[in-house]
């Protein structure tokens, strides 16, 4: 496909308004929607209402009168349609580690008689880092607290299973019905990890027994915007937050000694949200309550195969061949992965590296064009015929400059 | 004191320039600052450089250029002289209530052989609820897992001891030293609640092991500003951070499997870090750095003492009486206290209220005036005059409108 044409897919994209609503500098092509979504207009303006006359004017009152005291459900039930979940299904606040520790340590109260946790290897690694921190906590492998990789296959006595919709690195889709139903017919637990499909294909979430993710990717929130936590129903009345802060307590102002939880995923909420970062994900929320989740899906597929047809066979495909079993990024293999990065950086188009070899492109529906895949193809074949890295001589380059 | 002799102390106070820096509505007397600090000037202008300058130009490059990936220490670092501690004892991010359950986690890994975590009944009730929270992970008096109450004063099969120098109701500062003094006596460790003190006075954290606060009362550093985490380094080499999110690596990019602890207090940040809501800190600090603490004791100390003396004994003093033994701030007691501070809110005087029977008056001597607390008083004391509340009428009325 050439240039010409893909000028034309992009004049009869039906998402191509939403470019304008995102600051994109000059000269770049981002293929890092997958780490930081770029940023909306609308949201400088957002936060400044927060900052100058929420806190400014009405100071404290702002809890109550900017409703900075409900945004982690208030903002869990727009973020809700995203995943298929339904009003008061999530709860918004902390960071995806955060969320990982709340969920799978709840999921572990709700299998009292197990002390197994499966998490896959291909998660990204600060999930593992906490169900290890947790396990330890727990008394580790002495008290039986074990962490399994899904690899093995074996759920028997599993007490939960964390799972990543999409794996950072490849951006393969795993089987997630799969998993979910072998974890449930053997009695265990499942938690999702929707940190690389939110905000790129359609989600439902109702499978799974709690789900976590983050908004600062697809979702275009901000760095280190608040992150998410999906409660089913049906765990809603018995399971529980150990991290029990005051936001979770039934009534947190009658400052009583003991922990009560309130009502539903409220419990899950633990302490003063960051009202400033609430602000960013708001106004990207006013983006996304407009945005038709299956035209996403569609256009992410073509973007990214189209961007795999045109780098052809020079680099190694580290993503699945097929569009439908990858999430909205393409992985391609270099064994001089880090200097092409840097090169392709110098050049304008932005993706990153992932060690040891992984050269990784997000497409973010909302604002990539085709002709920006086009170019971002062309760009990175030129980069590759010039050899700069050969022999590590860009690298070295790099290194001293 | 009559009016102008307030006015006479403002003229020479040597703080009365700080109160420049600071947004303060027309026609509202701001008490409140120990529960939300007010606005700088300038943090308006540094949040938005965040925004559109480095998240909206630099996009993911942000996490190197813009130093977010290193914010939680580099803050830390900031603010460490606000507590008496240095460089490199203390890491900021995410809430006061999850930096407790990281720092009584740690002290209960310290001390392995104990089981019994003693909670002050005064301290804010979040912090006993996470201690409950983490006692019943833990697998509560089960397993010998007790939140035992300080007043018992009781410390022999203690692990860890947690203390708020400033209580949040009366204002009144715990004899920290003598209990600190009591706790290592009995092989206990100790972790201070600072959410009251710092910004408000003088703290030499030394004697801890660990301490943790808030930035958004006295330090003015926005509404759901980042908490802070102090380590002693004594404890570094040794402390465990159960919450072991990749930010806490040695290496976080070399995405290993296996978590492996960074050197000294990096090992306790946890995970992304909220990057707007530490730009609004990074403004407040930019203040701090210019603010001689001692200057603000004083100041304090004649702050409530004025408005001690000014209302008399029209009302209770929850506070203590001696300046000295309390924090910023002076809390009375009225059997309608909430009407009344209804009606000295309607009357342009901002205090709080804190069932059952408390109003709270917060002096953040950065920005309020001798004359403040003149006008503060002579409200309140026209408000009782009124009797407003009389019979349960004003609150009533509340109740309808």
């Amino acid at each position: 496909m050439d240039r010409d044409q893909c000028l034309a897919l992009d004049a009869e994209d039906p998402l191509r308004a939403f470019r304008d609503e995102f600051v994109l500098p000059d000269g770049v092509i981002y293929l890092v929607g997958n780490s930081l979504g770029a940023l909306p207009r609308r949201t400088a303006e957002r936060v400044r209402r927060t900052v100058e006359d929420e806190w400014g004017r009405h100071l404290v009152g702002g809890w109550n009168h900017s409703g900075w005291y409900d945004q982690p459900l208030t903002t869990g039930d727009r973020l809700a349609p995203l995943i298929g979940a339904g009003p008061g299904q999530v709860v918004v606040g902390n960071t995806t580690s955060i969320a990982v520790f709340q969920a799978v340590a709840a999921a572990l109260k709700l299998r009292p008689e197990r002390r197994v946790i499966v998490s896959d290897a291909r998660n990204f690694p600060t999930d593992h880092y906490m169900v290890q921190g947790l396990a330890g906590l727990l008394g580790g492998p002495e008290r039986g607290y074990e962490v399994r990789d899904l690899a093995e296959g074996r759920f028997d006595d599993a007490a939960v299973v964390l799972l990543s919709e999409v794996d950072y690195r490849t951006g393969a889709r795993q089987d997630v019905p799969a998993v979910t139903a072998a974890a449930h017919a053997a009695g265990a637990l499942i938690v999702w990890d929707l940190c690389h499909s939110v905000g790129a294909m359609e989600v439902d979430v109702s499978a799974a027994d709690f789900a976590v993710g983050c908004t600062y990717k697809y979702l275009n929130a901000g760095p280190g915007a608040p992150a998410f936590l999906y409660v089913n129903p049906r765990h809603q009345a018995a399971a529980e937050n150990v991290l029990s802060g005051w936001h979770g307590h039934a009534e947190p102002f009658a400052f009583e000694p003991g922990f009560r939880p309130a009502e539903g995923v409220r419990r899950f909420a633990v302490s003063t949200p960051h009202v400033l970062s609430f602000a960013a994900l708001e106004a990207a929320l006013d983006i996304w309550e407009r945005v038709p989740m299956p035209l996403v899906r569609a256009k992410s597929m073509a973007l990214t195969a189209l961007f795999v047809d045109l780098v052809g066979d020079r680099l190694e495909l580290a993503s699945p061949a097929d569009p439908a079993a990858r999430g909205s990024q393409v992985s391609l293999r270099h064994p001089d992965g880090y200097p092409v990065m840097r090169a392709l950086i110098d050049h304008g188009v932005h993706g990153d590296f992932r060690a040891p070899d992984i050269l990784r492109f997000g497409f973010a529906p909302l604002y990539i064009r085709y002709a920006d895949v086009h170019d971002a193809a062309t760009t990175l074949l030129e980069v590759l015929d010039k050899e700069l890295w050969k022999d590590g001589q860009y690298a070295t380059r790099l290194a001293v400059t």
